[in-house]
């Protein structure tokens, strides 16, 4: 088995020290070392290099599977989406210094071994100067799919849609507002920070932008969107939806992404919508989806967004971390609103 | 002028005598006798025999336009749907005996003229044996489009689907329970009452059916469609989507129709949905309607409905009220859930 480094016994890890009441605190996870396994056949261990933290991980820190997030269960390593450089290998496809990603974030190694879920299974990335190995888990990886088929594929945007994106400072939102300009759309965002408005408007090219603290929600997008908006896309859902409900025009589109209110929330106490008879008068679609949904589409979407990073049409900002200890910060931060952007914690 | 029947000079209207607060009372309207006005050149003037009395004509009766809901003055004299005989026409298309429907409904008499608005322009239409005046007003007027456009062209019916309607013993829940059945789906109904449950399985042929009265309505759907639903078509909205959402299998479609339990509440009160976020995980779409979006396609609907009221493969049940004071109970009737099918005022 040839090496690039010692191959390590003995590794660093998240897990769950116990699920979270409402907001996530540092102190409902702990860092432990553990002792890596020994690869069987097909296995390949890999060096993390970077994980991402994402704010629909705090649905997995709920007791009971949804079918759809499955629960992390407490004591257990946390995961989520990876890159890193392969440091032993006992499957023919993964050769040591290939870079591979993966969903075993949230440790130092991780031993990993292809599975028939395409959308899961660890593959190896190209990696160089312009697709540096973080953008696998931003533009050109979960939130850049995201951003990219919901706007076109679930939104269906049409020429001369008026946009409004929520959560638009974020890493689903950047890019949502960014794509949307670049194929000519007015885009109005909203984000949770007066700096994070400035960033849309004089950074990232919003028409215009407002922070869902300084007022009725109704009432900014009646300033920011006098005609009406043609799709949202939706990464927050409750009052942020009920106030799109309102403002959409006949025939608009919601791509319901994401519902960064509700998720700290469980039964009674999620976030109530209450407009969407709105709905019904104005023959609105909502329709809901998950990246995951778009995995076949894959290389078509890496291709737009690569030549978009290379051409400095799109940019991706990131809140980066550094270690492991400091990873549960950087999580119970996607719901403060502290981050910009995608948040990735280096090893 | 000729007529078939001396022409009134006099007739009575229902007027909205205050706006109902929360459930509506026969007591917030009054039946007044009023003055028909001379007929002006394109004007025609209609003994109305039978008129349509319909949930969603509640959000008209809230102050304050909605822009796709007109609302009614109080006062004035209310509208809906009406089908009657020509009395007197000063427009070439209409003669004396000619049977119209139009939007002038709730009076013995009404003066009407055509307007460029296809949907509402008053209409001469075929009155036969088979196709009695009240039909227009039910399996081959708006209820019946509302029903067949939902399925087909809102819920995008495909084979194999298994169908859940709220409101299944109303004017339109009635036609969707069984156009789904024609077309071979397995199909659920809610309703209000015992009796209409045996309506909707032993008369109607809903392969299932049940109360929303006798218990948690995600736990009844859970028994009646083990393996989920894949279309919702919604007449209740608030918990009973709610319950569908729970229900739905990946890749499910509501057809968002109307909302009566949303009808008599404004602002904070609206009935909440909070299971949307089931709809990302799931990738369901949810899309609105009226039924005047599909006005295009009337010929098509009058054709499938009519063959299958011929052939005996649909019926159309009736409420039926007789006279005009009779109209305001036969309304509050939609909202006690006392009304089976179709409500209409007989003249």
């Amino acid at each position: 088995m040839p090496h690039l480094s010692p191959v390590p016994t003995m590794s660093r890890v998240v897990t769950l020290a116990r699920r979270p009441s409402g907001v996530p605190q540092p102190t409902d996870f702990s860092v432990e070392e553990v002792e890596l396994p020994r690869l069987r056949e097909g296995d390949v261990l890999v060096s993390n290099e970077w994980f991402s933290v994402d704010p629909s991980m705090r649905i997995r820190l709920h007791g009971g599977d949804s079918a759809y997030f499955a629960s992390f269960a407490v004591g257990a390593p946390l995961e989520g989406w990876a890159v890193g450089r392969t440091v032993a290998s006992e499957h023919p496809n993964f050769q040591v210094g290939d870079y591979v990603f993966h969903s075993a974030g949230w440790r130092e190694h991780a031993v990993v071994a292809p599975t028939a879920d395409a959308w899961t299974s660890p593959r190896v990335v190209d990696v160089s100067r312009s697709r540096p190995p973080q953008t696998y888990l931003g533009a050109l990886g979960p939130s850049g799919l995201t951003s990219w088929a919901g706007l076109l594929h679930v939104a269906e945007l049409r020429e001369g849609d008026v946009v409004y994106v929520s959560a638009g400072a974020g890493a689903v939102g950047t890019l949502a507002v960014q794509i949307a300009r670049l194929r000519g759309h007015r885009v109005i965002a909203s984000a949770g920070s007066a700096d994070k408005v400035r960033f849309l408007t004089d950074v990232l090219g919003a028409d215009a932008a407002f922070s869902y603290r300084d007022g009725d929600l109704s009432d900014q997008l009646a300033t920011h969107a006098p005609g009406g908006i043609d799709v949202y896309f939706d990464n927050v859902g409750g009052d942020h939806l009920d106030a799109a409900l309102a403002h959409l025009n006949p025939g608009g589109r919601v791509a319901l992404c994401g519902s960064i209110s509700s998720y700290n929330e469980t039964g009674a106490s999620q976030p109530a919508v209450r407009n969407l008879f709105r709905a019904v008068e104005k023959g609105l679609t909502l329709r809901g989806f998950l990246a995951r949904m778009f995995a076949d589409r894959r290389e078509e979407f890496q291709r737009d967004l690569h030549s978009w990073l290379e051409s400095g049409s799109i940019r991706f900002p990131e809140t980066i971390v550094r270690g492991l200890d400091a990873a549960p910060a950087a999580f119970t931060g996607l719901f403060s609103g502290q981050n910009l952007g995608k948040t990735l914690v280096q090893l």
